[in-house]
């Protein structure tokens, strides 16, 4: 059994904060300020170029993500960190497109994260030749994948609601009909248990700094099926992922295996970050983590829809149905989420009406689920929101 | 004038070493260590999700944008930061071809950087079509701008061998044939004085780890041209550049001005070094630094020829058309470049016969160049580099 309390005691957690906000921003595991001080001042100030070589930095884009490939059911050598989640969006599209040339209908739903349809909608208009993105309901994605469909580009967990989009199926209804997969696991790695050799998934992309705690803007991962590695054809064709980066070659040679999809210069500091957070992953079991997350969203619902009758539960009942977060709805969703900020305990706002919590077992404890309970339902009994102070705040998250 | 005895004790040099390959990556600046630290402790410790406003990460890659514009002769709001060179250059260049549609070359030549190459031979076989990438010899890259050519791809400074292009001359002469131009600044920026604004070029990107000193990873940036800052519309259109990112629209719309340039969530660690980087750069004069970079090459120059006549100078003889760097020719240029370094004399090799030598005046001294001279001088009268241990090592710069 993974030891929650040993992996809490490993991160750093404000006094008097509950932190419900992992789902967004990860906190700080405790051995990352060393971490990265070491890169900084024994690395970068003592190796200097040498550091590529001599500290390992080169290889730690493929190092770490042979480490995430196994809290995504993924084989080593098939995931790399590297850039933006956006950017890596881009990237696996364009290269599904390519391998899929006789199509071109990039299909996604409208509850995917804004940034991944604004990508596709700008590599559509990039490509021109009648390639479009079609969004359909999330409830519709698996019925409209048809003959049209050259890849479909899903978030499995709603970042609003925490849906959950039956990965399996999905891919299944794909290949059925001839289209490619491209997995957003934003809100799933780290998250709940992800079976991406196991359910045939074709790319995935996700990011570190939400339940894989690397730090703000740590670097993105894809994850390539081991099938499609000396097919798929890189968009985004920078020199790292080049067979021979160092011959300075005119000519772009794609390199074997998921080394063609590294871009550019690795962001050294934010995986030195991102190696003390996977340090804490390895003793995990996501099972685990995945029974203590619904234990903990089963534990939050109950209690803040006996306590709050005026909120409604915006995520699905079923636990099997979610990821690892929960949200309400009210019309006066922001304010009511600034007066709880006020209360230290930090969840986030997603417009226009959505109150979010996330949920991460790895320092969530059951005594912070009902401490923030207790806190929300302050809130809405005293109608605190309502004070001037928390209805024009800047939102940032 | 600018002290750069002042501006040299800012930076942590190890002892024993003469550090020439600040052209690669540069050195620590002292005060990153502890702006590193507080980033990580203190904000992403403390403020979590709240650091992006309190701590201003959201608005880093703007603010620390403005402050890399004095150095490249650039408009405040004119440069951001973000990602990696080669994911810029193909935001650039996409842009670029958008705002010039009847025509399909991208010209460039076999000097370029080959990432640079490799991201534009990408965008063409993306966007099919009959786009193409085009190179020519550096020497012949004025002549070959006609009315085909859509935009030009240059770097200014050759990586190897220091030759620099005429960026008035070239973009003149693009924009009377009715092309766009993206200047390449990886060994510009920090380097040399570049006038964005007087040369009326349209794009430009580059690099901080090299002259601007940012640390192994830091972010890129790029400058669009303030006139046409409502026009190009950014093929890698990510939420970042969107006009109102926490709207969730389902639908893009670029951002003002060069904000729509930016793509996914900064590199908040990364940008944290290269704001201390920008401290020290912030009392310097460009035209101070040209005159001593002058300075330090034509010694290097004139020291090295005097020792070494089997060394044949690769860069330009004459400083006004070369960058910071001097580069010298050898068969043997390898195992010569081992053997140094195991002098403490750090530069570094470019295949196939390129040892390669940067000089970077905010902690380069005159010093530094005699005491270089003299071991490379050893090193080739002694032939040190024939033992066999500098002959097979990796290469990796």
């Amino acid at each position: 059994m993974t030891d929650f309390a040993a992996t809490r005691a490993q991160f750093h957690l404000p006094d008097g904060i509950i932190y419900l906000d992992g789902n967004s921003l990860g906190p700080l595991p405790k051995a990352a300020a060393s971490r990265v001080a070491h890169a900084v001042t024994e690395e970068w100030g003592k190796l200097l170029i040498t550091g590529w070589n001599k500290a390992g930095w080169m290889d730690q884009p493929i190092r770490l993500g042979n480490r995430i490939a196994r809290l995504i059911g993924a084989a080593p050598g098939t995931v790399v960190l590297g850039d933006t989640l956006s950017v890596k969006v881009y990237q696996a599209l364009a290269s599904a497109l390519e391998m899929n040339p006789a199509r071109r209908v990039i299909l996604s739903d409208t509850g995917n994260f804004p940034s991944d349809l604004y990508m596709a909608e700008g590599l559509c208009r990039t490509l021109g030749n009648g390639y479009v993105l079609k969004t359909v309901a999330p409830e519709e994605v698996e019925a409209a994948i048809d003959g049209t469909v050259a890849v479909t580009l899903i978030t499995e967990v709603d970042y609003r609601t925490g849906r959950r989009h039956d990965m399996a199926a999905i891919t299944a209804k794909a290949h059925a009909t001839g289209a490619l997969t491209v997995w957003d696991l934003a809100h799933s790695a780290g998250a709940l248990p992800v079976d991406l050799a196991g359910t045939g998934a074709d790319f995935a992309v996700g990011c570190t700094y939400k339940y894989l705690n690397s730090g703000p803007g740590g670097p993105a991962f894809i994850y390539l099926a081991p099938r499609h590695a000396d097919v798929a054809r890189p968009a985004l064709s920078g020199w790292l992922g080049h067979e021979a980066p160092f011959a300075f070659d005119l000519t772009y040679r794609p390199g074997g295996g998921i080394e063609r999809m590294r871009v550019g210069t690795p962001p050294v500091l934010q995986l030195a970050a991102l190696e003390a957070s996977l340090d804490i992953w390895d003793g995990v079991s996501m099972a685990d983590v995945r029974t203590r997350s619904i234990e903990l969203t089963e534990q939050f619902v109950r209690e803040v829809e006996a306590a709050c009758p005026a909120l409604v539960l915006a995520s699905p009942r079923d636990p099997a149905r979610r990821g690892s977060q929960i949200s309400f709805r009210h019309p006066e969703g922001y304010a009511i989420m600034q007066a709880l900020i006020a209360r230290g305990v930090i969840g986030d706002f997603r417009a226009p009406d959505i109150l979010r919590f996330g949920f991460t077992p790895l320092y969530t404890t059951h005594a912070d689920v009902t401490g923030a309970a207790r806190a929300l339902a302050e809130v809405m009994a005293n109608t605190l929101w309502e004070r001037p102070e928390y209805k024009m705040r800047a939102r940032v998250t």
